[in-house]
């Protein structure tokens, strides 16, 4: 008996390897030492992938200041996973729309910078691979600082460098690549990327995403055409398209400068996991996989952890896949057209989402121990 | 494939028969007509067990105006079952504490005389069996009014009637049986019992149970010493030791005036219904029992409705059993060392009680199919 234990991490109630050894714990008071547990913290490229990855993968945190997106200094951190060349790095850690308080939340001149630095770091500390998840983003910059950071240039018709944001970009006539980093040549650059919206347009960056930051109808406008001229001149100048392609648009157009400037790859967050775990390897000899998130609803077939383990593990074999939430939300029954076996509350009764947050690990060991049970007791007869 | 479905009510939320049904949509959900059910409404003596039996013996709902425990009518409801000799009826429905509202309430004078008028309407109905649930009594009588209302005289010295309530018991010097209805005779009375306080004492029925039906510690002593006259006159003149025997302070000492005037017997609740709806020969051929309440902790392994399903259950066969509760409460895995197998809350997520008991059904659904599927998968392998 061996089970794959691959969850998402659940916000700030338990990261990922927290959930999984707490399963694996509800698992162990069925069956003793007769389960083998395999243990693979999973992220789908969104908030907690870096930590995820750490614990999968032998991976150190970084700590690193940074500038924040709001031009104040924050402390950023990133993972150098164990063997030593692949980096992991959440963008909304150095540029995120949590490090800023809703007050002084202003998308016009918020900066990707910070990310730029972040990617800085990872190759002084000799990462030629790197793994860069873009949610959350306070920025709509199209990853103009980012690139600044990593010594491009971006200027004005009179020859000088813009300041920071997005905002500027609406002057923008030159780009300068000659500065940048040198070392970028050679690092593969994989973007977990879940959304295909493009640069600009009613479906762009600014439009679609760009009033959750903070943005007004002005505002959305003025980035909107900003990024549109962004667009032009990298086309223009670098032969790249980006304005309509899918995916551009993602975290404040961050997802075209990654493509215009670094030759990244925009993929699936989860894809990039997986792989990156060897999930296809490590469960060929699984008789149950058990995944699970914080909410599951109808969002979760687009692209979510519990999903992509689910069809992951469909592509190597027939294997049951029981996934465990906080919350099985609207339309969570969706999953189970998209190769999830069966899904649980780890609720043990009527209680608050702040009670559920506090005793995630507790909770989610008895639903174990009770799922254990019932697994043993159909797989013994 | 065969599941036999067992579960108490849910309190307000679901009859033990709705939740049945509920239980074997999720299970068909998942094996279509691949699965043979038995629903087997259960309960434990307590709030909904004349529902339940009803349900589970094609019996009839038969509404009757009775004496409420303050003397106000009420309106009351016993089952006659499918077998038109045995009927269900709860002291709750005629003289529970739930139909006097909180600032009227009084156990010094409150009766149980509509019990006895419920006794009476069954024997009318052609009742040979009669099983009586005892639990939420508003009374401190011992069975007094019950007596009365079946054709019992009650006197004090100068050969008066009593007046109703526990407290005139301090007067009691005859009873007088020889107008009891004769029909009782040749009536077997099953009482559903499961505490084993004694009629009097500090384990009594009135220190006990007095509290929590409104007596403030003078009348606690005052019908503590009108049941202890009551035992005494009881013995002197029927030759039944009622005193200390265990359950004779049920229902504020129902107990004793069901033993000492009516030869009743007084067993564990869930035994009677276990019995009575033959639970033992249905789960001959089970592969899987479903049983459930509201909310399971550490007093389910005293008597209540899963852990007696789950000891019952172990006496014909090993089979599993899996409990379905609205709330997994403080210590609820004691259960395991009494027969059950697995537990599940049906909560979907973080939620109130109201909306539990709203979505009672929905969710016990949602839950029997995912509990359906992991059985699936681990017994199709």
């Amino acid at each position: 008996m061996k089970v794959v234990i691959a969850p998402d991490s659940f916000k700030e109630s338990m990261s990922a390897m927290q959930a999984a050894e707490a399963v694996e714990r509800g698992f162990r008071q069925v069956y003793g030492d007769a389960v083998e547990t395999e243990r693979i913290p999973m992220a789908d490229g969104g908030e907690g992938t870096t930590r995820s990855m750490a614990d999968a993968l032998e991976g150190n945190m970084i700590k690193k200041e940074v500038t924040g997106p709001a031009g104040i200094p924050v402390q950023a951190e990133f993972a150098l996973l164990g063997d030593g060349r692949t980096a992991v790095i959440e963008m909304a850690e150095a540029s995120g729309i949590a490090l800023v308080p809703k007050e002084d939340r202003n998308p016009v001149t918020a900066t990707s910078f910070g990310t730029g630095q972040l990617i800085k770091a990872a190759l002084d500390e000799g990462a030629v691979k790197i793994i860069l998840g873009i949610g959350g983003s306070a920025t709509n910059d199209g990853g103009a600082g980012m690139f600044q950071a990593l010594g491009g240039r971006l200027l004005d018709a009179s020859g000088h460098d813009l300041p920071a944001g997005g905002g500027a970009l609406t002057e923008l006539a030159g780009i300068d690549t000659s500065g940048l980093d040198p070392r970028l040549a050679r690092t593969d650059i994989r973007t977990a990327c879940d959304v295909t919206n493009p640069l600009t347009g009613e479906n762009g960056a600014s439009a679609v995403y760009g009033p959750q930051k903070g943005e007004d109808e002005k505002m959305v406008n003025l980035l909107d055409q900003a990024l549109y001229r962004f667009g032009q001149v990298i086309e223009e100048q670098l032969g790249v398209h980006v304005d309509t392609l899918p995916g551009s648009g993602a975290a404040g157009g961050m997802g075209a400068g990654l493509k215009a400037f670094l030759q990244a790859e925009l993929e699936p967050g989860i894809d990039i996991v997986l792989e990156e775990t060897r999930f296809a390897t490590r469960i060929k000899d699984a008789d149950l996989i058990i995944t699970g998130e914080g909410k599951m609803d109808y969002q979760t077939v687009f692209g979510k952890t519990p999903v992509g383990v689910a069809k992951a593990a469909l592509q190597v074999k027939k294997v049951p896949v029981m996934a465990f939430c906080g919350q099985l939300g609207d339309g969570y029954e969706a999953v189970f057209n998209h190769g999830i076996t069966t899904a649980f509350s780890l609720m043990p009764g009527p209680g608050t989402v702040e009670s559920a947050m506090k005793n995630g690990e507790a909770y989610i060991e008895s639903l174990a121990r009770n799922t254990a049970a019932l697994w043993k007791a159909g797989t013994m007869d």
